[in-house]
């Protein structure tokens, strides 16, 4: 029915960790993936050919930016996102779900959709399941996703009603997609709440989708209560489907989370943080505005293979980061970058040796965690 | 005495263009030649590998700047410039002399030297030709300038005394300079008088330095006074040795300039203007945000061997551009150092194959310049 198929490879004896590689219309994603954040149709500071080098194999662009600015029909008569950014690999759009939700101010969710103001212009706009599914279409994602109702994770009454809209949703968006080379992905919600999660996974999974995504979390809830509810939704969830958690994507939380059976990532934070002078380490994260970065003559980390960390010292990135310069925001979000997905490549290659219980103890066995716990 | 040298290759029959090559510690240099602006020890929003890859054979990097922030010593410890900033291509070093002498607010100049307040944290700094040259020492660049004073260019009385003592820095820089490895121009002044230029050409040349800049042009003078000086100078400097056309890099400017016996640019012209959406062709500039791009599939220019152009369409960048995305500017800045550089290696080839004159109305015919006359 479309272009779109998952195989599962390999399964972890010892955790919930998975192998696998999605075949798409753009191109095959092995998986576990890491899928670097293209908000308004390029991954800040990158081009197409960084992303090759780096070896990517999926980008997410924003549907609720990109319908704003340059707008789904402009993309459309440009050729569609692929072309337009210049990306000829597998690209996924999200619902735009979250992003609406997350807006302040004037919001309005019925069971229609959303009415919601541009945090551009304050213009009105309204997304419903049916204008979400053409927005993605004419954008043209090989990978796009139902639109959902994201609640505060903590709030069960709010969470029973954001899970049943949310199952409204998922068929109205099955109904509404015509297209055979996009695959669309049902999002399961259900905040901390045992119930509402295997209630959402059931009903999901009885629409028969691709993929499921596991919505609202990384919004406010511990580290526990995420692991908690990869756990339920490991045993509910269909083997042969892949698992995307959605905005999560810090080094720890790959290990964790790919442990507890998750296929595909995608977040911000490497690309965010590193335009804030902030690196990744296999010790932790570094900030290169750090005036011990002076005179510090190392790359951000030795051994490290990407273009950065070949090529310049700490001492010249601290420089250019503190005097504001571009490219010291370029270097870092590629060192960042190639850090995520090789933590990947190796966490695959680790699950499909059978060492990935052994690889995950000792990278956190040295990484600093920073934030959350 | 030193490692650099210049071969005269080839004088045009019809203008006074010359073709050569500059044999430094760290390359040769083919000229005429460009010279991308890296002021604080990067071109802004490149990498050296970009500065490879498009050709660049020369860098220029700011004394005054990086004796501020991070500082000449600093930069020496960590292997001097070019280890510093990963390019290990030829680089030159200005004076500082332009810059302190562009401060606005508190600056005082003696026949000692000049005392200014830095532009970053108003803290005060005495440059002295002595201490000019130290700090290009330690920065360590294979062409370096001698310390000069900079005028009005219309302001006869102010050129005279400024020419006189551009002449005692330069005999004081040449008795401070102790590395055999770094070459150093002296700076031809006297604004946009003949006699002063003559005397200024004259008296440098006694000095016998390996090369020779045209200081205080592109300063607010008119073209045709800029053009006045470059022929006025043409038969007072060494055939022998290379001419550097200080500040100056417009598509129209090289050609003219070039044809008046210029060997070698810098300008922030092709970085800058990308930075504010503005890019070159043969046609003359665009301005990428303006409205009429937004669905031009076109790339910036037909033809256009650069990556920008082989990859986006005109539509695409102005959204990067208007959406303030960084790649944006990154783009537009790769198109346009390409362009120039390009442009470039075809004046190169032209005079020596006798065809500059032809290939200089060709292109002035075509391009529509933007700004002064």
């Amino acid at each position: 029915m479309t272009d779109f198929s998952f195989e599962l490879l390999s399964e972890d004896s010892r955790t919930a960790a998975r192998a696998g590689v999605m075949h798409t219309p753009h191109g095959d994603i092995p998986t576990p993936v890491f899928a670097p954040v293209g908000t308004l149709a390029t991954v800040k500071t990158m081009t197409p050919s960084d992303l090759h080098e780096l070896g990517v194999n999926l980008v997410l662009a924003n549907t609720y930016h990109l319908y704003l600015r340059p707008g789904a029909d402009l993309v459309l008569r440009m050729g569609g996102l692929h072309r337009f950014m210049g990306w000829e690999g597998p690209i996924l759009t999200d619902s735009g779900g979250f992003q609406v939700f997350s807006l302040e101010g004037l919001r309005r969710i019925t069971d229609e959709g959303v009415t919601f103001r541009s945090h551009l212009d304050g213009s009105t706009h309204l997304f419903t399941p049916e204008r979400v599914v053409a927005i993605q279409q004419k954008l043209g994602a090989d990978i796009i996703m139902a639109f959902d109702e994201c609640a505060d994770p903590s709030d069960h009454a709010y969470n029973a009603q954001a899970v049943a809209r949310t199952h409204q949703w998922a068929e109205r968006c099955l109904a509404a997609k015509t297209r055979d080379d996009q695959a669309m992905f049902g999002i399961v919600q259900g905040g901390v709440f045992h119930d509402l999660r295997a209630q959402s996974a059931e009903y999901l999974t009885s629409l028969d989708f691709p993929g499921y995504a596991i919505g609202g979390l990384s919004v406010g809830e511990t580290k526990a209560q995420m692991h908690a509810a990869l756990e339920w939704l490991h045993p509910l969830l269909p083997g042969d489907k892949p698992r995307y958690l959605m905005g999560v994507g810090s080094p720890e939380d790959l290990f964790e989370c790919v442990a507890r059976g998750v296929d595909q990532f995608d977040c911000v934070l490497p690309t965010r943080i590193a335009r804030n002078g902030a690196v990744l380490t296999h010790l932790g994260r570094l900030n290169l505005r750090n005036a011990q970065f002076a005179e510090d003559p190392a790359p951000i980390e030795e051994g490290c293979a990407c273009y950065t960390c070949r090529t310049f010292s700490r001492a010249y990135l601290r420089h250019l980061i503190v005097a504001n310069e571009i490219t010291g925001l370029r270097l870092a979000t590629q060192h960042n970058l190639h850090f995520v997905l090789d933590i990947m490549r190796r966490i695959r290659r680790a699950i499909l040796d059978g060492s990935f219980a052994d690889y995950k103890a000792s990278f956190l066995a040295q990484y600093q965690v920073v934030g959350r716990q």
